[in-house]
Parts: C-alpha cells; structure tokens; sequence
C-alpha cells in the first residue's frame, strides 16, 4: 500500500533554516516612535536580529502590503519556520491566506506568534480559542523567568532577563492548556504572565512569546533575540506530512460478511 | 476591582442537565437504509437513548434546516451539553453558527462529536486541525476497549463492547494529543483508532465518539447510549467564563517612570 | 469475560466527600510563632476551614506521630481526598505508607498537596520528578492570579487575591507540565510562580497550590480555605479502579497458528 | 546572579550521540528458545541495529550481572540515551541505581523502554502510575499502526508494519496521558494497545515501544530497528539541567516590611 494515501517526507534533512519574518508593517509609518526605533520596520529588526545569530540560516521578510501579504504559495513552501507580529490589522489579513499559513503549520512549518499576534486569525485559529487576555500600555518593567533551564528555547538564557519597558499582559491567557511553559513574566505594576508556551499542532511546533510592543526597543534586545533564535531552531520541522483524508479501499484481514 | 473585568460564573450549581441533540438531518430522507433504521432522524434516536439513561435531563433536538440551524442564541444559552452528528452538509453550516457554538465551548458548554463530525466546522476549530482520519465502508465488526475502567464516560462499560457492523476510521486522524484517550478500536479489517477522545478548550469539555455511521443502528446499541449519557454528564459545564479582553488602566503596585 | 478482570467501580456515587487532612505536626510544637498561629496544629486550621465550607463533608485529620502516620489501609478506603502538607520529616515518612497512598490515588482518591509538600515523598513518586524550586523566606507579599475563571477550583475567587506576608517560591518548578494551570502567584520580591497545577495520575486527581508557609496564617485566610474547598471537591474521585496486571488467557479472534 | 544556582548546559552541541542499550541478559541462557534468537544476548542485537543504521553514534552495552549494573555514574554521565530491557528481573535492579538514572533522564538523558520494560522500577518510578495492562503470550500477528506521519519516530516507516510472532498487550495501559502518540497496536487476537507513547520528564524524553518478547525475533525486524534509531535520534538532549532546590538571598525588589 503505497505512502501516497496520506504523507510523505519532505527535506527531513535540510542544513539550511528558512525562516520567514512576517510584519504586519503598519505602525512603523504612522506612530513616530515606532518609526524612530524600527527605522526599516520591525519585521527588519527581528530578521536583522536571527541573521545575525543563525548565520546559516536564510531569513527572508514579508508584509501586510505584498501581494498576498507575501506568504505565497511558493513562498511557504520554502519556509521552514514563520515568525508572526500583527497588532492593528488582524482583520486584513485575508482567510485565504491565513487557511494556507494554518495548512503549512499542520504539515509541519514551524511557527512563532509575537506579541499581539496572540490575537490574530493564524493564532486562534490553531488554537481554537479566543486567545484574550488583560493588558496596560503605560510602560512598565517586565521580568521574565525560566521554566526550565534545560529547554532550548531557554539556551544561553540565565535565570531570568529583564525588559527595562514593555506593556502589560495579565491573566487570564485564554489558552489551551501548554505543552511545555518555558517563560512566566513578572509586571512591575502587579500582575503575572505564562509569556513563551509550546504546543504542537499537527506536525507543526508552535511558540507563544509575548514581549514586543511596537512603542519600546524589545526587538533590539540581545536576550530577546536569543529566544527567538533559539525558537526558530526548535520550531524547524521535525518532517513533513501532506494531509488528506483517504479511502482505503481493501480491508488488511478477510471480514466475515453477514 | 470588579470581576466584570473578564467573567461570571453562570449557573454552576443547575440541577438538571440540558443536552441539545444536533443532526445534520439528510441521509434519513435520502437514503430508505438509514430511513429504515432511524423512522424519527438519528437526533430523535441519539435523543431518546439520553431521555431514558438520563431522566432527571432536559434533552432536545436541532437540526440543519431549522432557522440558524436550531442553534440560536437563546437555545445555545440554555443548552449545557451539545451533541453533533454531521456528514454530508458541513459546508452548509453558516459560519455565524460555528463561531456561537464556538463561543459557547469556550464559555463552558460541553460538545460531544460524533462520528463523521470529525470532518464537522466546528469540530475543526475547536481544534485547529486538520481532524483528517482514513476509512472504508464496507461494513465490519468494531471493537472498543476501555483504556481507562474509572473513567466516569466509561462507567458501566465492561473491559470492551462490540459493535457488529460499523465503518471503519483509522490512523493517522489529525488531531491534538488527546488529554485523556477513553477507547481504542479494533476493526475487524485489519486497523486501531483512538475512538473516544478528550479535550478542555477554555472552559469547555469536547468529547470525539467514533461510532454511528448513519447504515448502522449504532445508536440503538445500548452501550452506545451509556456512553453518550456518561459522556453528557462528565461535559457538563464546570462553571462558565464570559471572556473579553479588557484593559486593564490601573496598575496594583506603583510603577518607576523613567 | 468478567470485569474483575481489572476493575471494578467503587462508591461513584457517594453523597457526603470523605476529607483527610494530614499534617506533619512538628513545627507548631518546636517553633512558638507557629505554635501561636495554630494553636492546634496547621492539620486543625485546614480542617476547620473545609467543614466550614463544605457542611455535608466528613472532615478528619491524621499526624505523622498516629500508628501508620495515620494512614492506614482502612483509612485511606474511606478518603476520598486527602491534603498533604509536610515540611522538616519528609525522610520520616515511612516509604510503606507512601505507597499506600500512592496507590489509593491511583485508584481514584483525590490529592492536595500543600506547599512545602512539594518535596514529599508521595508528590515526587506521583511526579517522576525532582519537584524542586528556589525559595526566600523573609516574609512578602503574594499576589495569586487566577488563569481560568471558570475553573471550578477558582470558583468564588475574584481576578486575584492577595497574601500580605508569604514566603516566596521561584521558577524553575521542576514537574511535569501541569494538565491545567489554575493560579500563577506574583511576588513582591520580584518572582513568578505556577501555583496552582492540575494533573491526572492513574484515576486521581492531583492539585498542588502553593501558599502555605508554617510561620504565616495563611489557612485562616478566607479565600485559601476556598480554594481549598474549590480543590476538595475538584478532586472527588470519578470513579475508582482497582488495578491488576492479567494475563488474558483466551483471544477473542481466531489465531492462524504457524 | 549567577547560572549555578540551579543549572549549567552540558555538551548542548555534541556531535555523536552516545547510546548505551541495557539488558538484563537472563532468558537468553535460561531459555533455549531466546538463546537460540538471541546467542549474544537481546541486547547486543539492539545495540547491532543501532551500530548499523546510526554509524555516527557511540553504542555500548550494558547488563544487570555487570557491578552497579554496568550504569555507574560515569557511565551514565556519558550515555545521551539508554534504552531499557527487562523482564524476569525488575526486582533485583538496586534502588541506587534506578535513583541514579532517573537523575540523569531529569537532567536531560533519553531513556526508551522496550516490552516488558513497562514494569521496570525506572519506568514506574518516571511516571508515577503503575504500568500496568493485559497480555496473552500465546504468539499471534501484531500490526502497528502510525499515527503522525510526520513524527521523527515514525521516519521511514510506511502507513503500518508488521510483526508475525510477538506477545499481545492489551489496555488498560496504566500511564499518565502521552504527550504526543506515534504508534498503535492491532492484534490478531482482537486487542488493540497504545504502542509508541512519548513523554518529557524533566529534561529527559521518555518513550515507550511495546513489541520485543524475547521468544521473537522482533529485534532482527528492519522496522523495529528503524523506530529504534528514531528514537533514539529524538531522544538525545535538548540541553542538561543539573538540578537543586536552591535559596535565593536576595530579593529583586524592594520588600516593604511589616
């Protein structure tokens, strides 16, 4: 009986990572602050910043603005790992689009949700939730505590880093439950935050991180990037399965008929 | 601060069980085999099992081709447990629907997925996969073992029951790790399936069942019925959410301004 | 085939929840300021608060001192939850009695363990896992937020409560991942904490929660006596499973011998 | 603050994965059956499979006669997975040893348990429940079905394979919920049996493989010495965590005293 039925393994053994950066690229152009320190867009700094720590990886960008928001057919079939940030615009976001994000995640592409993309439609569509939480923007310190220092996500990360400005999330994180915690924030102002979770959806690793907002230099910070390099690696596709949902046609053991 | 903020407890305490039995409601009409077997529709069989295992329970029915399908708002807020039996129309259930039903498991309701409802809308967002499985229709003996005895969806259930003609579903089926696996399935063809499957998504318990391919009288077995009864009762709602996601403007410790 | 086979369901539907409450009992007789605050034993404070809140409960206590730490055959199969706080003995506890326990909850009986019990015997074999932790123990205050307002075993409890002098636990918590996550704490020192975890082990239900330390009045807190109220009837067995390993002599298909 | 408070990765980055396979190397000279499948004993044969298919790894042996076991600290300081078969025996396995390999699977060693492993001292002890399931030993045709393509485990395997001769086990397996499920069993003689389960237990994954009766030569099958190398392949450390329950002296933010 042939593999076709229902899989096959695709480049279980690539050397090379291809991580696609995704932007939704919006705020950049119209706060000042966020221009003044995301110059080339956030998309730019957190592919600057992966580069820059996985030589040998390929990391491409893509935005909003592109046709197909740039996560083409083609251009998801050669991505390995796809990071996420969206805040203003989950709504533009075309389901056609997001339907094929979801199947690639589910055939094995791994995929890292930044910060309010906890909210967009790739998000909850995967998880099946509504991915709500609390939140204050006032800027306040954020300190964020390993779970388990032995994860790789956590590799290279002491006990805890610190972000000198960040906003607010709080409980609850309406979630299902995670697979693996790696990360608990702690808020100046008060409250608690499971801010990096894994799960696994179909042959895709998916990782929840929650710093980033667009108004404070997170994307620029050396720990932060570490994380995120560390959770492209972890994300990479441990192989690849194309889906469907098969007749099989002959019986394996003769059945009695009645 | 008031717990409007994100939630209320709603009815935690309601002595008596209200299901709602969905049904796609077609094959009975098209097909003089499951006319024959089911006179009233598969909801008024699946329905009456739970009404006789279940007396203290207020059990309804809804179907595809009432108006919003039966589920409205009002009837969504007075059902505690939902079951869904589709097959041939998913595509024809409106979208506005699943998202309600949607709502509703997440607030606290109980779903209860039936057999060809793996492939259902809102079986697949609830789990934000593919739900995929293989199958032959052929007509076989299916047997289904107990992988937990003090399972309450299990209770009454000897070490197995059997079914003496049923489709088969087999491996790989496209789901997330079950929380907790209730059966497994022998076919006499040749192939084992996680048949009874568990999941909490926010606040609400989903149960996959196997069985009840529409040819069949599975839903005059009578182990099929305690199963669903159990089932009912170990998804009612353990208390209910109104999720939202609020801002939260003031913090609860003073906060350093830089 | 008969069902003692490996199992047999006991007591399901039992009325009144049968509480034990153990307690080390050491610390309240050596160290005057915990002496002060439970003048009758920490054991008695949480007990008290559970027949408080649950009036139809039978609620009792044991002490490491009683024959058997007074845990005996007899008295766990008349528990069907026990709660668990020990502190400067867990080597006293007789490795006997925690298998005792240990196999009582994997029948079914319910398990709370209490702080500092994060390094008993019975939560790191029930575990698998070192369960440890990092601490400070200079009197602060915790803040416990709630990361599911329809769990039932936060039911009652508003976004979050607050202790005005704890000590602190830290990341990294060494336990498998929690099945469900009901509290994560925030401490004024500047930690995070997962404090209330769920877990399934065998049929037992598990719940750790962290506060609890012996020099604070934390059990006379109202809303720590309700969250363990909340646990206890969480943790009310679902059905018990007396666990064999047998040989199954007869198969149930014809086998073609070769 | 420095790293040793609670951990220090080790060898994140090694290059030949060190497999130690243990047996307990006694039905081989008691039992002329397995002496004449296995002359140089079951483990050796394991160890054979490996060698060949993963020419990179380092694989050694080791048996219950050897002093400790042949797992002494130094041994299992250089082991990145060890697999773990046995049978007639679990009872004569030295508490200190099994202690010293759950230690070092917490702190990231693999560990895969083969057959009748299940009721090893280690296997228990790692998750908590008793292990226990059904069997019949009577040789009878198991097919092992995948249930994710696209799990590293289950690479180059086809939709199923076949084994003609192996011992049956049947649910209930008594386990905690496996994290990710790669494999089910279909026997002949009408079971059907969770047979691929995989779980982190601390740092280190866990799997457990059902076939290997030691009257078969299920360990000469080209696919059990395939899944074996995946396995093994999956195993290996993501990163060691050298665990303590440390105190932290100083708190981060300031504490207001009362």
């Amino acid at each position: 009986m042939a593999v076709e039925y229902y899989g096959a393994l695709v480049n279980p053994q690539r050397k090379s990572l291809r991580i696609t950066v995704w932007g939704e690229n919006i705020q950049e152009h119209r706060d000042a602050r966020v221009g003044e320190i995301y110059p080339g867009g956030m998309h730019a700094a957190i592919a600057g910043g992966l580069a820059r720590l996985l030589p040998s990886a390929q990391v491409a960008t893509a935005t909003l603005q592109e046709p197909e928001h740039g996560l083409t057919e083609e251009r998801l079939r050669d991505t390995d790992v796809l990071t996420w940030w969206g805040h203003t615009a989950h709504e533009e976001v075309d389901d056609a689009v997001v339907r094929r994000v979801q199947g690639r995640v589910l055939q094995g592409m791994g995929l890292i949700v930044l910060h309010s993309g906890h909210y967009s439609k790739i998000f909850r569509r995967l998880m099946g939730t509504t991915c709500s939480l609390t939140w204050r923007d006032v800027g306040e310190r954020e300190r964020l505590w390993v779970c388990n220092p032995g994860h790789p996500i956590a590799r290279g990360i002491d006990r805890f880093f610190e972000l000198p400005m960040e906003e607010m999330y709080g409980e609850p994180f309406a979630v299902p439950a995670p697979e693996e915690q790696v990360f608990l924030s702690w808020f100046e102002g008060g409250e608690a935050f499971r801010s990096g979770c894994c799960w696994r959806r179909g042959n895709g690793s998916v990782f929840y991180f929650r710093p980033g907002h667009e108004t404070f230099p997170t994307y620029h910070d050396p720990s932060v990037q570490r994380v995120l390099a560390n959770a492209a690696e972890w994300a990479a596709p441990r192989g690849t399965w194309i889906d469907s949902c098969p007749k099989v046609a002959e019986p394996l053991e003769k059945i009695a008929r009645k």
